[in-house]
């Protein structure tokens, strides 16, 4: 493998989705190239029917986590795990491939951010909130218009501690048809 | 930006969707680094929902292809467009995030693929296919128990002519909160 294949190929299977974060701030140039690479995500004939939503203003943030752990009806804290941004991802119902639209926009998200040192973890729940008057007030707030459904929250910020180690991957995760 | 990030953020804002493709095998090895990078897409509690199945076999493909053309309800020739090897991504529904985790590995696949030169593109109906006898018979051979949904094809091959230029992201992908 060349210098290039060997750093997608690290980058794709040493992300790790992370769950304790340090509160710092992430640099906004990063942040920008993160989201960007969210926006080249492959769509459904590039239709790019997913939106992101950077969130980094920590009273939204902080609300939004209240409400996440509502809906999971936990007391747990902080579902999102002392993260410092959170980019909402939602996507258009109107097109047929809106669900796996968004979802390859978090899967970029998480590996952009892998690669500039960033520790990320998808974060569900996005459904829920965006279908209660709290998530279509923030869709309102930014003149958003359309059925949008959340896809979920990649919470981004550096890790607190060492990434964790990836578990095994399962038996009969690959076959082979020759 | 260091030269990993580089070429990190360069292949995720490179990589095409390939529609012509050049009908030679691709190398073994170099299949299995691919389908390894799918292995380890991020899914929801890592618990691995999703397999592939790496269909290299022509005859299968050819079968696979003329299949989705059916349900596509389209008269052409080949939906995955001469590609010679066909990965299809399956997930198993009892686990809610059975969607979403497909949808990761198939971007795993797509990335993985172009980091080492070989094209992509997500052929849908995949779900259609692994609902009527002629998929199901497909897992069946295989011994694969479980309620699978197909989720997705990753066609991969040497493209034919150069990559597609990228179109223009649309006005609103990206909002701040701040």
């Amino acid at each position: 493998m060349n210098e290039v294949q060997n750093a997608v190929q690290n980058a794709l299977i040493s992300r790790r989705s992370v769950r304790s974060y340090k509160s710092d701030p992430l640099p906004r140039p990063v942040l920008e190239e993160i989201l960007e690479a969210g926006t080249y995500a492959a769509t459904g004939m590039n239709r790019q029917s997913p939106i992101m939503i950077a969130i980094t203003n920590k009273d939204l943030r902080d609300r939004l986590s209240a409400l996440n752990a509502k809906i999971m009806g936990s007391d747990r804290a902080d579902p999102f795990y002392g993260a410092p941004v959170v980019v909402i991802v939602l996507a258009e119902k109107k097109y047929p491939t809106y669900l796996y639209d968004g979802s390859l926009v978090m899967g970029n998200l998480m590996l952009a951010a892998h690669a500039h040192g960033i520790a990320s973890c998808w974060i569900h729940r996005a459904k829920e909130e965006f279908e209660l008057p709290e998530g279509k007030a923030i869709l309102a707030e930014l003149g958003i218009e359309g059925e949008f459904e959340g896809i979920g929250h990649c919470i981004l910020g550096y890790a607190e501690g060492d990434l964790p180690t990836a578990r095994e991957r399962k038996d009969g995760y690959v076959y082979w048809l020759e």
